[in-house]
């Protein structure tokens, strides 16, 4: 396993625990400050993810009662293997306006091209290289492909043995972590037939196939443009969402209820909600990889404008949710804001651009006294921040503004709404529509509350 | 009923034949050519649309037994209606460069006003009023109410027994017609808590509502709004992809095969095709009427500047799909064409709007000697064409090119694969992706064979 991360330390646990058949995992990070903490973690029994996923922990102490997990960052751990599964970052650098609109990125691949190298110069002349990482369309073509032949040439080896094959994860952080790999459909691909095959076999032994079908593309260019389509195809269902929020708060609609009135429609059922951005690893950057694709892999000079504009309205939202907020609450200058959550997504512990990071930061900015929240994080690395952890303690603390920026189940709990109602006066700004509409009413009988996307409160 | 076309003339029908009690339906439509045909033929056993649904003529021949429906052009019908439903149209004028862009974009509200002032001016005091024409979200209460009020007031009337309600249809031509207005979900609003009730125990006598549950919005504008989003959203889902088609064929990828894999999402099953274009009445203006509201009745001077995109977008797909046959295909001058489908969409009768139309153009400027076939169409009405029915004729008449431009069953039947396999070798053009992957393969061995959204063919 190439990379431990959010997704590849799971991966490792998940074929440390086939469905068929039994593997000896060896994990490999980089020797950098990152790498030998999680190498360390993982060969100590500490498993470096913080999840709301029971498995994981499960599946941990399996692993560390079979013996057949171990971590480490020496390359040549490539050459014990038969199956060398890629799971490295491969990050779009983006440049950004302070207003959130994106100016400028840039597709680095140098890294990615080492990483690929290290396999390349010690892998056997017979190994399955599964590329996992996000690419941009034509990588296992024109990048891996290439660089691996490379060094097996330069081993004095035949390229006619090695097989290359690309299947990208929909990991989901959260309570579904282990099953968002091993219960949930796949695609796979290699670059010629027997390298397809192998990918097959492979996925069989570590996914419930039976229940969640394989399906095989035709080509790596084809898995490689289904990953980035599937997400630059979510982004720009949010970003579609974005101008019609503002049109329903200027028309005095309540935009939640339109949706779910739409939702009835079978056709329509991933219609989004409004919302404060869009965080994680893979939405707010996938849809440039394909953009980056066709003009350096693919020689189009010509961008993909439409998922490049989603991308830049994406990153605008936290800037809209503080407008919002502007608009409806004169002046906060040395305002105390308090704002529960700061993760991208509910109930899950992820702060990986988050899109609260940018709206605490526009807060910030404007002198606003910020206390934050939140239940699955101690510490906000982005911002720095310890988080104290009880809730009660942050709500008795007299904010003047509430802002609900996660949707945390714990915010809309009837304990906290019970404390809000018994708190003096204040202002209540739920970025996400996570309270009811029975809740609203309730709360909006002694506090003032605004919800992002309707005009009609 | 108002109004006698798609909508109104089997709206009336529905009426005719409730769910729940009996209604006597008078439909009124306008003294014109146009109008006085429809009136004409209603009242004289002839329905007027073409259509496969078997239902329509079954409810039809009811309504004839029974003797529940006339047609008329004399507004005082509307001083005889409890209910007065409106199913007038109000188009959007659109300007197009020959590229299919958008140029720009008119709603002349000025016949929809008339048409309003007509009920205001004939109904009685305590009419329900139900607006069903798709409108820009705001009319019904700045447009709709004051007109009928000032009717009101004018006759010496109380404005205070009125009721004015808004829910759109979801019309769906084609089999499923009647059911798509009796068995189908709504959503309705009014202008006053009375005129709410009044639509929803309306809306119960006439659909299926307890398979089918009402939803009801707490505005007009909400529910106008509802309708021109649920459009724009599959408008844009289509523009979307336009550029991931380009891209698929440049890298050589077959884009059905990706959203197949893809579609295994729940959260991706509406992911679309790609195709030849937008067609119908709906998906090609209705974002614009929600752009335009936002510009002169709600007030803000910013168009909604994605959805309009879209519409741009999906108008230049008749051209994209021109550009790909010319780019396969060297010269096109004096090539004989032989164009399969007119309509807008499969197994329907129908063309509005249609992208085939379009298409036609292109080819026919370049010289091409085009013929049309559709198992729908007699008479093609925007291109003032006679369409000779027999598809075999069409087949063995030596084309060069064959385009599949509408989805109809008929051109992916083993009859029409055999046919095609019999003839000469010639070039076949699929802009909808109806062939099937086995049946490209077998025409592959004898014709040149181009799938739009396909590079790898």
């Amino acid at each position: 396993m190439q990379g431990l991360g959010f997704v590849g330390s799971v991966m490792s646990l998940v074929c440390a625990n086939a469905v068929k058949g039994d593997y000896a995992v060896i994990g490999v990070d980089l020797p950098n400050k990152r790498g030998r903490k999680l190498i360390n973690d993982l060969n100590n029994g500490i498993f470096p993810l913080v999840t709301e996923d029971q498995k994981i922990g499960q599946f941990y102490n399996k692993t560390i009662k079979k013996g057949n997990f171990l971590a480490t960052y020496f390359e040549q751990a490539y050459s014990y293997a038969d199956v060398i599964i890629v799971d490295i970052n491969l990050d779009v650098e983006k440049e950004n306006h302070n207003s959130g609109e994106l100016t400028d990125y840039n597709v680095d691949l140098s890294s990615f091209k080492k990483a690929i190298a290290s396999i390349g110069k010690n892998c056997k002349e017979d190994a399955l290289i599964l590329i996992e990482t996000t690419v941009p369309p034509g990588t296992c073509k024109e990048v891996v492909k290439p660089i691996i032949y490379d060094c097996l040439n330069k081993r004095g080896f035949s390229i006619n043995k090695i097989k290359i094959g690309h299947s990208y994860e929909r990991v989901m952080p959260g309570p579904g972590y282990i099953d968002s790999i091993q219960n949930y459909y796949r695609v796979y691909s290699g670059i010629d037939a027997k390298s397809a095959d192998a990918v097959e076999s492979f996925l069989h032994t570590i996914i419930h196939t039976d229940e969640y079908p394989l399906t095989r593309l035709e080509s790596t260019n084809a898995t490689e443009t289904a990953k980035v389509l599937e997400n630059s195809y979510r982004a720009m269902n949010i970003a579609f969402m974005v101008e019609w929020s503002r049109f329903a708060e200027e028309a005095g609609v309540n935009l939640y209820d339109v949706v779910d009135a739409i939702r009835f429609r079978s056709t329509h059922a991933n219609l989004m909600y409004p919302g404060i951005g869009v965080g994680g690893y893979c939405l707010s950057k996938d849809a440039l990889l394909a953009s980056w694709a066709r003009q350096n892999l693919i020689g189009n000079n010509e961008p993909l404008a439409q998922s490049e504009t989603a991308i830049s309205i994406n990153d605008q939202m936290p800037r809209f949710a503080f407008e919002f907020l502007q608009k409806q609450y004169s002046d906060l200058t040395n305002t105390k804001i308090l704002l529960l959550g700061v993760s991208y997504r509910g109930d899950v512990g992820d702060t990986r651009y988050s899109p609260v990071e940018k709206l605490y930061n526009y807060l910030n900015d404007l002198g606003c006294i910020i206390s934050c929240h939140d239940p699955h994080i101690k510490y906000w690395e982005e911002q720095a921040l310890d988080i104290e952890q009880d809730l009660m303690t942050h709500l008795n603390s007299t904010p003047d503004v509430i802002i609900i920026s996660t949707g945390h189940k714990l915010y809309k709990s009837k304990k906290t709404i019970d404390t809000l109602l018994a708190l003096h006066p204040i202002f209540i700004y739920d970025t996400i529509g996570l309270l009811s509409n029975n809740q609203i009413n309730m709360l909006i009988s002694k506090h003032t509350v605004k919800v992002l996307g309707r005009g009609d409160l």
